[in-house]
Parts: structure tokens; C-alpha cells; sequence
């Protein structure tokens, strides 16, 4: 399988994706991030998956950090962030609830801290976090233009957005979304039932995936569905001959002819080797459909 | 806040419509009807709607009765009033269950019935009155045909259609259908989850939106979702130094980017400046979020 | 009413089309299936509804056989397969669960047993049998390219499929797909709610209706909505003046504007006469809505 994906004629990643939604957890020292970093990197995972908000605004000025011991890596690697979201914590004082805010100035204000907290000059992928019940996309048009004008950032794309939203976005653009960021895992099927992997197959757009090992729930299954899908997993990992469940998760994303990207949110180095490593593994279509039906809990009708 | 929307390039609406549903419960003689309608139209209300079934087929005639007092009112006005809705009362003797009738005959029987009770040659705007399991798209295209040839009705429109709904009758019209309207409130979400809103922002379709203020029920609350919605209401109109939560409700409709012409249902002026007044009212993201969160019952995701 | 449809330019069908899903059970010699083939032709039905696994992959060639004792019979009718569900039962074993194949491989190959078994160098229309979690429109694609080069299948359609599922596969298409064949009866009213009876209206498909007659559950009505549809049926057969409520099932069908076409399942001659018969009978608006009515159990909105 091919280990990088053209999103569109400007924007290719890396096929496996490292994201930081949980770096501040991991305990690095700058110095052991970099280092991280120039493993990841070896392995040709190019593309690094931020947004604003992780870590409540802390985990892009840890990774700015790191590359700043060796700026010259920015080179070799495309930077994505995400931003929309407005956190009700001491980052933003007096906001009582979470909300979102896709006003042009703030689109603006935050991609401009990312590239700020990042060290970096550019975006490579700027992506609208989530879809909100207020808002106005002269206002995402206006400031992806401005972004896209100054240089600030060189692609845009949105996260969770359905068909609907994707297309309405869409129609107030000139340049095409490069990417809609959903979850996607043996555990969540939620884009094959709300038709986004058909309109994902009609418009050739390749998903971001995140969670595509389901959070890590199905190491210690607990619930009915978990203990199937552990079950069938096994078995599976067993015939391919594979010695853990995590790779024949990734296989079965993989596999898919959407063309996922998944996003690997791991610090430990064998667990991001075995995303890369099920790019060379393959599975039956009986496979397949064998962990399909184990997560819906019924046959095929 | 403009206090007109255009529609399309031949209708334009007052921002602030004033509705008919309830007219005879009122008790105005023709003459107070009168009176209610030159002050409406003083505030900058223009747009006044009606529908063929209002008041059991009564209230097109009331109105016009009071328009008759002073005819030469009907050049400051545009009538919008409905089709489509066949109800089992002694209007239509012998029909056993409430129907919907899309043929072109019937379609055209009510538009002209519209015209001779309101007492007027044309109508600025005739809506398609719910969407019908049984509805032949042929059939309206050819009657909006005829009654535009005629004169009869200018513009055409739907109520309470999907995006599929409203695309489908649209691909069989020549002109562009000039509004939907459908239930949007504080209380009334149902358009941000089905997709509408991003239909409507996808082809800038500004929605004429019917039960603004949730029929009066936040004014007295009793289910736990009014009380959520009652107490963040008070606090924001506090906030906004208003006095009333009616002006809260209008604001949290105007400020959203769709463009809504909320239309409001009362026969006390008092209340129907409220509506205006609140044209001049902002309030900021936040306030906005509060009142969706507290309709909803949880955090955003 | 016409007893032929046009679906595309190169294709017309019988209104009333005979399926072949139950074919096993009815215990009928070739000679008696020849027969019955041919009062059917009789009464101006000309098109066939076959699948590839129908009977456990047994009735194309059952029809096959019949078809071979008087060959020349073939040029005046249509034949439509389906493939795409792989059983798991003897004819795949070692296959554990049931699951769906569309790659072009098989799609290919299992098109070519149709014809193989059926005894003909062509299919009129070849359907896809359901929509399926793992789809590669390209593959699809692939397989009716070749299909239609060598002139094994003149059309494609699709069954079961959602409007963004049909879009999607029209979209990597040359060719219009033909139709999507999919449940609609008194009792099945999915299409009327997923938006497809919209979609047929709006692209103009003629959707092929399987279980016209909800599967004959209406003849002895057993749970609460049953009786409801039974005794609404009855009453409209009585006003229709017919004897049986198969005949007011069908007209309800027939009478929609969406043009549906309805496969008739039975053995039985005065059964699939019913069907035919129909055609020429008409209800009332009100009729149609009594038993759309019925059948959702709660008034219209």
C-alpha cells in the first residue's frame, strides 16, 4: 500500500499520521520529544496532526519547542492544526461555557497562534475543529483567504462535518477542502451509517481519521460489544499471522477504499511501527466483514 | 440590523413579519383590525401572512374585510399566505381525514380563493403548505405556471420541506422558490439537526420562520427544558438590560447568519414592537451558546 | 394506466413485473413453469426479476430450463438479475459469514452465471443487490464497463440504495443507472421517510418495488397496525368495488406519481391478474391517504 496519499495537487501526507492530542500526558523532555520526532520521521511518517486547543492550548508550544532544537526538520514534515473551538478554562477568563467561535478574526487569531506556538511560518492544513449550529461561512471563506493570501496557511479542511456541512462549506470556497478529520474505528461505524464514506467515495475525499484504534477500548474489553469485536480480533490476528489486535485494526481501516488516514496518537514507538507495519499487511474481505458485523452485533441483511 | 430581507431579486420582506394563525381568536371588529394593521405597518411591517386553512378558512376573509375599509393599504403590503392542507371540517363535507391535495387544480382553486377573501388581485408570495407523502412535482410546477402567468401570485415558496424536498420540487420550477418557512426557537431546534440551516446557508435561502417565540410556553415554564431555557433567558435579558424574554428570544433568531424573518403571531402591539425592537439588540456568541446549550440539555461535544 | 415503463432510452419494462425469489417452493415442472411463463407474457408482462442467489443460487436455472423447452420466448422479454451477496452456505464453502462482493471479479462472474443459468447471451439489467459497508464505486464501475462492452448486460441499476449510495455510484458512471429496486408497500413506508421516494421524483427513476404486497402479511392481520391497514383495506375494496384487497395494495402503489413498478412473487395466474388488473383501476386522494394514514397509525401533520 502506497505510504503517502495526495490530498489534493498541492497537499500530500503521510498515509499514518502522528497526532498530539495527548502529548502533555506523555512526560517528555523536549530533548526526548525530538527525539520522537526524528524516529516518527524515519519511519516516513511526514505529517503531524495538532490543534489549538490540546492540552488546553499547551501541547503546540511543547512540540514548537522540540523542533526549535532542530529547526531544520520542518523541511521534511507537513504541520495540521484545527481551530474553532473556545475552551471555558483559564485560557479564555469569564467564558462560562465551551462554545464555538468560526468568526473570521478568531479563525485568524488562532491559526496565527498555532504557527506562533509551532515555530513555523506555515500551515500546511488548517482544519475548522467541529460543526457549530452558529455559523457563517463568508466568515471561514473570508478568513481562509486571508490565511491563504498571506501564506500563513496553504490548505484548509474541516473535522466531524457531515455531508450537508462539508458541501455548504464547500460552496463558499474557491479552492477545495482538502480533508474532513472523522472517527473512524472497528468500534465507531457512525460514518458508514451517516453516508459520509459514500460521499467521501463520490467527492474522492481522503478522511483523517482519529481514534482509530477506539481509544485503546478494546485492549481490556469490558462491554458485550468490546468482548466480540476482542474476540474476532484475535482470530483474525491469529490467521494473519500478526501478533497483536492493534494491527489488524489498522488493516481493516486501511484495507477500506476511502483511503483513510488514520492518526496515531501513541508516544511509544512499537505501537506507531505496528500503524506503519499493517501498511503492508492485507486481509480477506471475509475478514473484513467478519469484524464489521462482530461491531454491529448482526449479521448483513 | 436591515430591517428588510431580499428574497430574490423581484421580493423583498420585512425582517419582522406579522401573522394571521390566530386572528379570529382576537375578537377585533373590522374597523380595530384595521387599526392593528396601520400600526403594524407604521413600525416597518410589510409583510403580513396568511394561510387558505387559518381560522378553518375564516381568517383570509377577516382580514380582508378590514382591508376593504382602506384598500389603497394593500401597495404598502406584500400578502404571502399557503396552499395544500384539506381539512375534514365542514368546509369540505364528506372528507373523512385531513389529506393534502398538490394537484394544479387545487393548488390554483385555493391561490384564487386567497385572492377573492383577502381581497386583493394578486398574492406576493403563495408557500407549498407541508411537504406530502403524495405530491407530483409536475403538478405545482404547472400550476405555479399558470397563476404567474396570470398575475395571480408574483412569487412561490414551501413550508416545513427538507433540503431533499425543497431540491426535488425545485428541479422542476424555472424560478428559484423563494423561501422556506419553517418552526425555528429557543425551544424549537429541529432545523439546526436535520440539516436545513447548511441548506439554507448553502443556497442563501433566508427562512420565514413560524412559532418565533415556541407558542408562548417559556413564559410560563413547566417541563425541565423550558425551566433551563426560562433561567438563562431572564439572565441574559438582565444582561442585555431588557426587560422582557420575548426580545432575548427574537435577538437569539436575528443575530444567527441564516437570515431569519421570524413571524410574529400577536395581536398586542406591545408585543409585536418587541420583535422589532429587538432588530437594534446584539448579543454576543456566548449568550447565543447559552441559550442553545440550555435548549439542548448538555455541553457541545 | 401504461402497462409499460420507459426507464432510459434503451430500455422499457412491463408496469408489472413477475419475480422469481420464491420460485423453489412452488414445485413446478419445467413444463408447468413454461406455462406459466407464458400466460404471463399473455397478460403483457414482459420483464423478469431474478437473482443470483434466489433459491440458494437454484432458480436462474430452473427458469433456464423452462426457458430452454421454447427458447424463441426470449426476445419478448427483459431479464434482470442481481449480484453482490456472497452466502455463506454450500455454494461458497468455507465462507463463515454472509458478506457482499463487489469487486469487479466477481461482480463479472457472477453476472456470467446468470446468463449461464438462465440460458441467454444477455441481461437486460443487472442490479447491484445491496448496499454495502465495503464498496469501491471504481469496481463497480470496472465490471459494468466490460459487461456492457461485450454486450453481456445492456443496463445497471442498484437495489436498496439510499440517494447518497445512488449518487455516489452515478458518479464514477458514463451511463444512467436504470432504477433502484427497492420495498414498498401499504406496509413498508422506508422510502417515504429516507427520502427516496423524493429522490426517484427528482431524478426521474422509476423505482422496481419488491414485496408490493408486504410479504402477504396483510391477508391475516395479526398485530394492531395489520388490523388497522386490513380493515382500511377492506373498506376501499368495497367502495372500489373489487373483491380483493391485493388489488386496492396495488392501485395504492400504482397511483403514486413516482411510477413504481411492482414485482408480482406468486405462482398463481389469478393473483399476478390482480396485479395487472390494477392498472386500470383508480382511488381517490382521500382513499391513498386513508391507508397512508392506517399505516403510520397517526393523523398527518
Amino acid at each position: 500500500m502506497e505510504n503517502r496519499i495526495q490530498l489534493n495537487t498541492n497537499l500530500s501526507l503521510s498515509r499514518i499520521i502522528h497526532g498530539y492530542w495527548r502529548l502533555r500526558d506523555w512526560n517528555l523532555s523536549d530533548q526526548e520529544l525530538l527525539k520522537l520526532i526524528e524516529e516518527i520521521l524515519e519511519l516516513g511518517i511526514t505529517s503531524f496532526d495538532h490543534a489549538d486547543i490540546y492540552g488546553n492550548h499547551t501541547c503546540e508550544a511543547y512540540f514548537g519547542r522540540a523542533l526549535a532544537l532542530k529547526p531544520e526538520l520542518r523541511k521534511k514534515m507537513e504541520l495540521i492544526s484545527k481551530c474553532g473551538i473556545k475552551l471555558n478554562t483559564n485560557v479564555n477568563p469569564g467564558l462560562d461555557v465551551k462554545i464555538y467561535d468560526y468568526s473570521s478574526e478568531y479563525i485568524i487569531q488562532q491559526a496565527e497562534a498555532s504557527l506562533k506556538n509551532l515555530g513555523t511560518d506555515h500551515l500546511d492544513l488548517l482544519l475548522l475543529h467541529r460543526p457549530a449550529p452558529f455559523f457563517n461561512p463568508e466568515e471561514a471563506a473570508k478568513a481562509f483567504d486571508q490565511l491563504k493570501q498571506s501564506g500563513k496557511v496553504l490548505n484548509f479542511g474541516v473535522s466531524n462535518f457531515s455531508p450537508m456541512q462539508f458541501d455548504t462549506l464547500q460552496s463558499y470556497l474557491d479552492l477545495p477542502l482538502a480533508t474532513n478529520q472523522v472517527e473512524i474505528s472497528v468500534s465507531c461505524l457512525e460514518h458508514f451509517e451517516n453516508e459520509n464514506i459514500e460521499f467521501f467515495l463520490k467527492h474522492k475525499i481522503k478522511p483523517m481519521v482519529w481514534s482509530p484504534l477506539a481509544g485503546g477500548s478494546l485492549f481490556k474489553p469490558e462491554t458485550e460489544k468490546e468482548h466480540r469485536l476482542y474476540s474476532v480480533l484475535k482470530e483474525i490476528a491469529t490467521e494473519l499471522d500478526v501478533e497483536r489486535i492493534d494491527k489488524v485494526m489498522y488493516t481493516w481501516l486501511l484495507k477500506h477504499p476511502v483511503s483513510a488516514l488514520p492518526i496515531v496518537g501513541s508516544q511509544h514507538i512499537y505501537r506507531i511501527k505496528s500503524a506503519v507495519n499493517s501498511l503492508k499487511i492485507d486481509m480477506t474481505l471475509e475478514q473484513w466483514y467478519k469484524i464489521y458485523i462482530a461491531s454491529k452485533g448482526e449479521e448483513l441483511p
